[in-house]
């Protein structure tokens, strides 16, 4: 009866015409990253001033106080207020109830309420109030005069409960402070789980006390300590991010093999490998003294990695050298194995045995999915979509990564709309369940310490928010402008995304003058895909310091010409006109400049047929934009022309592309090619 | 008979005016600092190509093989060069006889041969061709198409054995990744000593398993490991660089007697330090459990700490808590100990004895100097060069941190032209040879990993060349010129003093774009000395974010006008006037736009009174050019005005100066008070 009051259905419309609007628009005026799951802008604000304390209210956990030190510490560093040492009040007050281990079930949920004269964060345990923390930084605002925190009430929790990045150091070793500084901003946007590729055909990357020929002899010298991988888990740990090895068995194993020939599958001499790609080498699974090594390998690891989970890898298996091998052949009649498939799954399942014995759980590649494993392993999709649907519908718990492959190079939007989970999916509610989340995979084979933080991030972010935020969160324009800002917060923690480029830029010119190749730079891509390795054979050894290493996926000025261009159409406005033409005049008179500072500079010279056709795609957009203003349709020479020099533009050169081509290609097309 | 025939005599000649000015002119067109002893150019040049393969003839070194491996990866880097996997041809020879243990008087010379078809470097030791290296690194040029070395012949060793340089990790700790770029850094200038100062009233930063209260209570958490710090001895012994730990006693020493309060003079409560300055707790020296401590204590560090020597401080003990203590005095009474320095005296002979009983010989700061100590001790003078000759006429040996403190932001210039043994000294041959070399010293109150580079580098570059090279280079304005260049390649090795500049504009601006900034701390400069601390009482906490810890000492541009303004008044020339009327246009504005940037940037309010002052002498100097070009004589009042208006502009804010000031005034003075 309640109901169908006509009093209180209208009053219903009401609070939700009022409240649904506010909600909507409330999160878009806030520039964090990932979106809380609720979040209410109050009257007010908070304005920071030297007497500014923090209050921990909760059980003893060097987590909440490591943090608070480090939040005070930001906090000052980014406003330059001297905090008094001996705060009269408390302003900040953290109240969670218990310390808890991390898990991939962990409770992170927090609500955040701040108002003129205090901050609460309130959380079930102390990882809670780590996320808690950093939304109330990213929320910083000023005025020109003050910094202050706008009152606002944040009810937030994951929408995924494993939000990881992939860091694959074997191709490219990265020192201690690489991985530190990568954490420090997981962390800023809420990732829970660094998983390390640890071992590969390239590298063996950990000190193993039990077969210590496998980081002396394959690694080229560049592993972790185990008390520097000790040092890195207690740091994940107190940013409340997990840390998963990954130890890539069978195949991806030249490395092991050339520490311990008798694991391989053929009895010939390995030798490290220096060059990238699928390769042979893979264990034996046919010899009783592969799994005894594996089993004193694995005890050591469980006992180095505090995790439930170890992953075992198991991609790419061409099965070569098992065919090549008679015993091995012998051995899968002898078992009835019909196929190397078989063979792998045999070899998979007495690993997870080994792992259980060492109460570990297995996690690997979508590879490794077959009917007959047992239930609590993950798989983690990174061949396509449908398999993790596949998985999560057999009862397994699975994670993608296909879609956030970043050494693919592709924007960030491509990455945001990725959803694990997208609104016409068919799967029940229990099979939802199965999709733990997702990770980001940063493969290494042309990344080294200079530029890995500028493939990483900022479009590891928006990964982030997808496995954080809610799934209609998915605003690409509004993504783009709340991004630009916490890009800027990374370089607080140290992440060399941005600075790196700029000293790239420096040696590149061989001068601290590099205004026109960052110009340049700045409207250009690396090639996607896997399109670099096309190009030439890239080795361990080879350099990663030419342009387009130092070029950055998604630049930010393409995307703003583009608008620009779009809303030039819509309008005809003379000011954006006007902006525009500006913008082609100084692309048209790059190509000179950049042959100027190649005198100085031999590996700018494989740019310049970039800047070349760019001189000749903005002279194009001037005569175009200029004739259309006269009066004038060009002649069909001038048309067909214009057509074939945009085409070429496209063409990549020193394995980058111009950024811009379809841009202006789309004045012209617009202009005179409508029909 | 022989000196007096005058055919001799011309020839002799000769070969003086054919060697001399062609060593010179040599010199000063190679961009190599330190300048090497004997640098010839021959005709041609080595061009370097993918075919480059590295030979090592001599006993087995790790550091050459790592050198090597790193060379050529720097190389690589560098020139883009994608080297063969499998060279064919040995381009690069390295020769040496023998590896060594670092020690004080470790073999360091080489010779390095250059020609089209080949490089040798030969050197007695395997430190020797680390040095050479760096020189053949630094000699790499380019002409718009390749990348090559001249064809030179250098022989090369160094002037003074002990080449240091400090970093208190103490007041701010460093983390190992800034040590070890700092490490990479010195070995490119070849330093060969690093100084850590490892404790004082701010913090006890080393692991001791002996009493961890020491590292546990005394750090804030923030400490090297003794895993880290054999870590950063194998890397700095990779790099021919010898790692001296200083334990700071009897004064500076709040840290150790808040963990174990009974080493302190007092039986009072004591607090961790957060502020600066001479603090007055101090060891007990009546105590023998002080020795006993002290005895455990350097038997530990004797075993992790290889060198032969340890530094022990002494310096600046007040002796008030001494004073103030009646056990104390009745002990001096006892001893026959008259004074405060006295009892330093007795403190100081058995820290003494029990370094000897570990093996340790004993370095200390100039207060430490009594004639009853033994003769195998170093004095590290830093209170005036007197002291320095002082020591080394009492036949102790000694080394020089007076006029290299890089903490007081003096110019580059001055550090430069400190010479350890000036031409005019009165010392003997024997005394000379006790002043083994020098140390900066980089102390660490107001900079932290984010600046500290900024600190270090490129300054002690010039003390580096001071105390390897001739005593007979030191042009001033070459060494910028060869500075300029170095500069850039300490990026190469990950110094952050270009980059993180950068960064912390952008933090400042909250904004990409700091082109405006940019250009306002491009002409100041931190106060010198130790203003800073004068203008606010600053504590371990305090934000090292603003303007001014951004700003760097001795920045290139303000040079750069002043030689300007030089050439123009010696001139009257009219391109140079345009260069300048130029400059003052733009610094005239800038005011305005660093105005408009505070709105969205509360930190730079602080400078505004700067960029006002600057666009008050931009306006002089450009009026003045136009009186003079009018043939005006200004009116008295506008003259005196003006010097009121250059006066203000030369106070600081912000802990900041203009550094253009006196070369406005130069124009305004040369102009119109001729007289």
């Amino acid at each position: 009866m309640l109901t169908k009051s006509p009093f209180l259905k209208s009053f219903f419309f009401l609070i939700i015409f009022l409240i649904l609007p506010f909600q909507i628009f409330s999160q878009e005026e806030f520039y964090v990253m990932p979106m809380p799951r609720e979040i209410k802008r109050l009257p007010g604000k908070f304005v920071i001033c030297e007497d500014f304390g923090i209050k921990i209210s909760g059980p003893i956990s060097k987590r909440v106080i490591k943090a608070k030190e480090k939040f005070l510490s930001r906090l000052s560093r980014r406003t330059g207020i001297f905090f008094s040492l001996y705060p009269k009040k408390f302003s900040l007050n953290l109240y969670y109830r218990k310390t808890i281990k991390l898990s991939p079930f962990m409770d992170e949920s927090y609500t955040l309420k701040i108002n003129e004269n205090k901050i609460e964060i309130i959380s079930e345990t102390d990882i809670g109030i780590l996320r808690g923390l950093e939304t109330f930084l990213q929320l910083l605002e000023n005025n020109g005069k003050v910094y202050f925190f706008p009152a606002v009430e944040i009810k937030d929790y994951p929408r995924f409960p494993w939000r990881g990045l992939l860091i694959d150091v074997s191709r490219h070793f990265m020192p201690v402070e690489v991985i530190k500084r990568n954490l420090d901003a997981m962390a800023s946007v809420k990732l829970n789980v660094l998983h390390l590729h640890l071992t590969d055909d390239q590298g063996f990357r950990i000190e193993c006390k039990t077969f210590p020929r496998l980081h002396k002899i394959a690694s080229d010298n560049k592993y972790y300590t185990q008390s520097q991988m000790k040092e890195i888990i207690k740091y994940a740990d107190e940013r409340g991010i997990r840390i998963i090895p990954e130890f890539d068995i069978p195949g991806h194993t030249t490395s092991w093999i050339v520490a311990y020939p008798g694991l391989g599958s053929l009895p010939v001499s390995y030798k490290m490998e220096r060059f990238y790609g699928v390769k042979d080498p893979v264990l034996d699974p046919s010899k009783k003294s592969v799994y005894k090594f594996l089993d004193k390998f694995f005890r050591e690891m469980a006992k180095l990695f505090p995790d439930p989970y170890i992953h075992i890898g198991g991609d790419e298996v061409t099965g070569k050298h098992w065919n090549e091998n008679k015993e091995i052949q012998r051995f899968m009649k002898k078992h009835n194995i019909k196929d190397n498939k078989e063979l792998q799954a045999y070899f998979n399942k007495k690993i997870y045995k080994i792992l259980k014995k060492h109460h570990k759980k297995m996690i690997g590649w979508d590879e490794i999915l077959e009917p007959y494993m047992p239930k609590d392993i993950i798989i983690q999709c990174w061949r396509g979509k449908e398999t993790l649907y596949k998985t999560a519908k057999m009862g397994y718990y699975t994670i993608l990564s296909n879609g956030y492959y970043l050494d693919l190079l592709l924007p960030a939007s491509t990455h945001y709309l990725n959803d694990p989970i997208p609104e016409n999916t068919d799967l029940t509610e229990t099979e939802k369940g199965k999709i733990l989340g997702g990770e980001a995979t940063m493969w290494a084979e042309l990344v080294n310490s200079e530029n890995i933080d500028s493939r990483i991030w900022p479009r590891t972010a928006v990964i982030a928010e997808r496995l954080w935020s809610s799934s209609g969160i998915k605003d690409i324009s509004n993504m783009y402008k709340r991004l630009e800002k916490i890009n800027l917060y990374f370089e607080d923690l140290g992440v060399c995304h941005i600075k790196n480029q700029e000293m790239m830029l420096r040696r590149l010119c061989n001068s601290k003058d590099i205004s026109v190749l960052k110009e340049f730079i700045g409207i250009v891509e690396p090639v996607k895909y896997y399109n670099r390795h096309k190009s030439r054979p890239y080795t361990i050894f080879s350099p990663l310091s030419r342009v387009v290493d130092a070029a950055i996926p998604d630049p930010s000025f393409p995307r703003y010409f583009n608008e620009l261009v779009n809303d030039y159409l819509k309008t005809d406005n003379k000011d954006l006109e006007n902006k525009i033409l500006g913008i082609l005049t100084k692309w048209r008179k790059l190509h000179n400049k950049l042959t100027q500072l190649n005198s100085n500079s031999p590996l700018l010279k494989e740019i310049l047929p970039l800047s070349f056709n760019l001189s000749k795609i903005s002279e194009l957009g001037i005569e175009a934009i200029e004739m259309k203003n006269e009066g004038k349709i060009p002649e069909q020479k001038w048309l067909s022309e214009a057509i074939s020099i945009l085409k070429i533009a496209k063409e990549p050169h020193a394995e980058l592309e111009l950024a811009v081509v379809h841009s202006i290609e789309k004045i012209i097309r617009s202009f005179f090619c409508k029909n």
